[in-house]
């Protein structure tokens, strides 16, 4: 039995005095199951769970820990994938995934709300009956919770064409660290004032939790063609990919895999891509039946001009899911290929792709490692499989250590060290390599003007998170929040 | 002469000590010119100007300003409507309009790197050779500065298929209210860390001064379609709109003007409009040929089952423009057939365009004016022109009386107090009416964060600035950026 200090029992029966019995967790085996999220190598029990299912227990849940001084972290299904939902020792987990009506559907102002636990492909499911659907498609849409897509302004295969989360969520109801519940945008366009919930999409929890979310629909396009084509090597498809976007092309989706990717899928679901490629890219159009059309004959010619061999056009929605799957089951199916690997996140110009995927070879190369390529090709977000067998004394630490040269491959590049898994606890260390203390710090300050007390989610996104009395230094007022009289003479 | 308090003249002797002759300005009638933006009715002289012309420059007038707790006004071209560049009488205004170079066009990765003070119509003319364009496109597009654009997220006609400013900004270095240099978002998608960066787009000049903006370019659409259609009523032309956008089709821009507003750009500029419209639209298509044509048949087809009862459309680029010149005339026309008038902004969901406009003619009606209507129809931004005669005693504060009507019907039908012309002096009293005391304060928390001293653009946005000291208060710390213990317990 872990040691609890005093302000987290507090808060606890606090809690178990407030809420109903089933919705507080602190049987030890239970609380076990909710240890790590979809990184599965970082594991923290803790010390409570909340099974939230309104904003009021959402509210009270953070106005206890608030009082307290006690961390909270917020979870909706846990499927991501940088330790963002990774719990706190003493802290309390706010577990939203029973938070979930679907509030209203509306065609006329395109646009749904839903509660923070709703299911991505539920919004889309409940849209379909009047043309609509939600555009923005993790690969874990079946499952991700729409809250968790705000916290980690999540993307997906179709985000080259219709932006991340951030692009299509229109208003949030928050609850800030302190207790307070806010309406952050509205849902007409351009709300005036600063575009605080611009902010809070992608803060990864750390700066409160949302508990109502308004989000845009989209029709749904009248004509959608998948056709895919193989290549012998990465450096056609790349070329491919950038005669597409060159012609001013916007594919809805533009995915390649490597050969290695390729090998695990066919071991995995049998897709059976043209046989001998070293790539295969995967094009998505939607739109007007007439614009598909067009656009569809001169992709067809750019991947020809540069070098596919075989190129498959889907007949049917049965042929387009047959596409699909070799793509979607790829992350899981390199466990057919490999005891072990690590999916990596990165992101580079799409310029960049030929020599980066080279130079990543040789980084792999010298290691001994195997890295497997699938990714959004379209927006030049990298997802390198790296390969390694965890039996072999050494082997895991060499892939951790390629994995992270691979992000300052990207950085060196110019890129990102994630595109759309987030930064959560995994990767805060690799952040200085991209922001100075300065870029860091202003991100900080916005912190600190949320949650003061550092209780929302600590020890994500930041390296070395600074005291909040700290940074005001930087800012130069002993006391930042004290105006000086200078400010009200207008 | 004004009384100069002791802080603000010792930041002016630093300034004439530090920046070249010239730059400096303190002769009482060359500062006069400076002493109102757009929004002519407000008017302060500052007590001294800076020219600038690069960042460093920018850093240094910022910092002798932070130094002394003397605020700083950042004014572009002047071409703001909410009074967001009006000058602070003991302030420094720092002028931006001749720091402009543009250093990058880049059609590879599809972005410009330029100066705040560059035009924004010239973006899109260092652009054009390579095939592209800039699309943000304010009416005032051929003299204000991107800098401004950034300030106020400027939107225009064609925001409604490409957006606002802010999605077409990817990276911002600004010098912060302390004088710090730091560098928001990132060239590559989905930069980590909170999108501070979106925050400071449309934060209107009180987060700090931008230094160097890196914008988004879009590819020349292949095709452009612009047709004009005359209805006989504004309802008969709003349900056209409601019918094209529930139809699927996203055209570039669909405008509509009022009987009046035609009448106005009929003696300004004799643009031809259908005789006896009750109110025409202006729709614009663009993309691949195919997709245009497609679609061009369908809206045609949508404007006649609405009431069309003439159709024309431009047959090459001389027609395009004169359909344009009407309706971008039409703000300044006007001045034809009213001796003075006032420029409103709000917003309104698309469905409730019919509804409102009904609504505001009886309110004007009540009152004896009237009011000319010319909006960006397809988002629902209205832009009233309300007329009137300031030599007719009580008229002036009649009109002023009505302007804020129409603000208050937009929000009762879920709209919003400015669409895009930004809060600034003008429209700060109406901020209460759209958000709550804790919306209002949690948006002060991030300007705190930036600007403790408050001496970016003060008396802007915020009806009632708080104190920074107080607002903290309802975030519970004594003193708020003191982290508690518990933070780094992970």
């Amino acid at each position: 039995m872990p040691h609890t200090p005093g302000p987290t029992a507090a808060v606890i029966s606090r809690l178990q005095s407030a809420l109903p019995h089933a919705a507080v967790i602190t049987d030890p085996t239970r609380l076990a199951t909710y240890d790590c999220d979809g990184l599965l190598h970082y594991r923290v029990t803790p010390a409570v769970v909340v099974l939230a299912t309104d904003a009021e227990q959402v509210q009270l849940a953070v106005r206890c820990c608030s009082d307290a001084g006690v961390p909270f972290v917020a979870r909706g299904s846990g499927t991501g994938l940088s330790g963002g939902a990774l719990p706190h020792a003493d802290g309390v987990l706010i577990v939203m995934s029973g938070f979930r009506t679907i509030h209203e559907v509306s065609a006329d102002d395109q646009r749904a709300v839903v509660d923070p636990g709703v299911i991505n492909l539920q919004v889309s499911q409940a849209a379909a009956p009047v043309g609509y659907y939600y555009a923005p498609d993790p690969s874990s849409q079946q499952i991700c919770t729409i809250g968790g897509n705000v916290a980690e302004n999540s993307g997906g295969a179709h985000c080259l064409k219709y932006g991340f989360t951030a692009n299509h969520v229109l208003s949030i109801d928050v609850i800030t660290p302190d207790g307070e519940a806010v309406t952050l945008g509205q849902r007409a366009p351009d709300a005036p004032g600063y575009d605080v919930m611009g902010a809070f999409v992608g803060s990864e929890g750390t700066l409160g939790i949302a508990t109502s979310v308004t989000v845009r629909l989209l029709r749904r396009p009248a004509s959608v063609h998948t056709l895919l084509a193989g290549f012998r090597s990465t450096d056609e498809a790349g070329a491919a990919v950038s005669a597409v976007i060159g012609a001013g092309i916007l594919p809805a989706a533009i995915e390649m895999m490597d050969a290695l990717a390729i090998e695990a899928a066919e071991a995995a679901v049998a897709c059976n891509y043209p046989a001998g490629a070293g790539a295969v890219l995967v094009v998505e159009l939607d739109g007007p039946d007439a614009e598909v059309e067009h656009e569809a004959s001169q992709v067809e010619r750019l991947c020809r001009d540069n070098g596919a061999f075989e190129i498959r056009v889907a007949a049917d929605d049965a042929e387009r899911q047959a596409i699909w799957r070799g793509r979607k089951s790829a992350f899981a199916a390199v466990g057919r290929i490999s005891p072990d690997y690590i999916v990596q996140d990165g992101v580079i110009p799409r310029t960049a792709l030929s020599e980066v995927l080279h130079e990543m070879k040789q980084l792999a190369d010298e290691r001994g490692i195997r890295v497997a390529n699938v990714f959004h090709a379209g927006d030049g977000n990298l997802h390198p499989l790296v390969l390694f067998d965890e039996t072999i004394p050494g082997q895991g630490e060499l892939a951790e250590e390629l994995s992270g040269a691979i992000l300052d491959l990207c950085l060196s590049h110019g890129g990102s060290i994630t595109g759309e898994h987030g930064v959560g606890f995994d990767k805060a260390p690799h952040m200085p390599k991209m922001f100075s203390a300065d870029d860091l710090d202003t991100m900080q300050l916005v912190r600190c003007a949320f949650d003061p007390g550092g209780i929302s989610n600590p020890g994500k996104i930041y390296p070395t998170p600074r005291l909040c009395g700290e940074v005001p230094g930087k800012r130069k007022a002993a006391h930042p929040l004290q105006q000086t009289g200078q400010a009200d003479i207008f």
